[in-house]
């Protein structure tokens, strides 16, 4: 079973330096739709900050409860499905909670690392047992060494035929949820 | 090569009808780099409201020329492939000035149709022929109508294991462009 996290913290800015980044009306939506579409288990949104956990509340109690609910269905739907913690530690806490087995975290990074594995690996895995993988993406310019150390692997980048590699985070997670979980005719 | 084309008229709204979405600024960046990222020839933002040709080009000088530049060169690098025109026909007229070829025109949707061509057979032709093609994507709830009886092909519809296929247009480009363009390993 796959799970995501979108972290704003700790995360790294240009400079390379820790900060805290802000939730984005944008990730909230296209996660949650993309996660939806794909059969994600739960999409998690992870910001210390009480006040960014209260906004975002908010907006997805719009759509879910609220008169978006009526306005737009298929958002109330993709936003059923999404869990504001404020750390990555309450994700696990959730997923063993309500789904049982321990996580095998994954942190998604554009380098290569020894322990990175593919997605051809992943989807694999996902298919044929049942273990919970966590994919973990980071916002501003990508998540502190400090994840990218205590994870378990590290899902390979996402590379096109060119040399730019600037993808944001809304195209990144929908990319590999389509690799590790799109229906394949030819398989 | 590829080209791709955001269109904002003639759309369709919640009800059926045909309006003129506002141009996204969600949708030129994160498309913007997608399409760099894969190395989609150009990315056209189409509009006939010159109020929004105006807003969306000053956005992008901004990035290419204007302090943005400095400040975040690979949001120049990837602005530089974006081109705002009024319809399909001036994306057209712009592909064969600079590209010297005719277009195949594809549009994307989530339903099938007859002239429904699969991403394994639009990827093998970007490969093994020098032939132009031109993908097309609505904003607000999908193309209207008139684009999909004229297009020369529709390209397959993405899905996720659910039944719910309510991708962002982000999202659709981004695994679109990954299925078309990205490189891989066991070809």
């Amino acid at each position: 079973m796959l799970f995501v996290a979108l972290v704003h913290f700790p995360t790294m800015n240009k400079e390379g330096r820790v900060v805290t980044t802000s939730v984005t009306n944008f990730d909230i939506h296209d996660i949650a739709r993309a996660s939806r579409t794909y059969g994600v288990a739960r999409y998690f949104i992870v910001t210390p900050i009480e006040l960014q956990q209260q906004f975002t509340r908010r907006i997805i109690t719009h759509w879910v409860e609220g008169s978006g609910a009526e306005y737009n269905p298929s958002r109330k739907e993709a936003l059923t499905g999404v869990e504001v913690v404020g750390d990555l530690a309450a994700a696990g806490e959730s997923i063993e909670r309500d789904f049982g087995t321990p996580t095998t975290w994954i942190a998604t990074s554009a380098k290569h690392y020894p322990n990175t594995i593919t997605c051809q690996e992943l989807r694999r895995r996902l298919h044929e047992t049942d273990e919970n993988f966590c994919l973990i993406f980071g916002t501003g310019y990508g998540l502190h060494t400090q994840i990218l150390d205590e994870v378990d692997l590290i899902l390979e980048p996402i590379n096109g035929p060119t040399p730019f590699n600037h993808l944001s985070v809304r195209s990144a997670v929908s990319i590999y949820l389509d690799r590790l979980l799109a229906v394949r005719t030819e398989e």
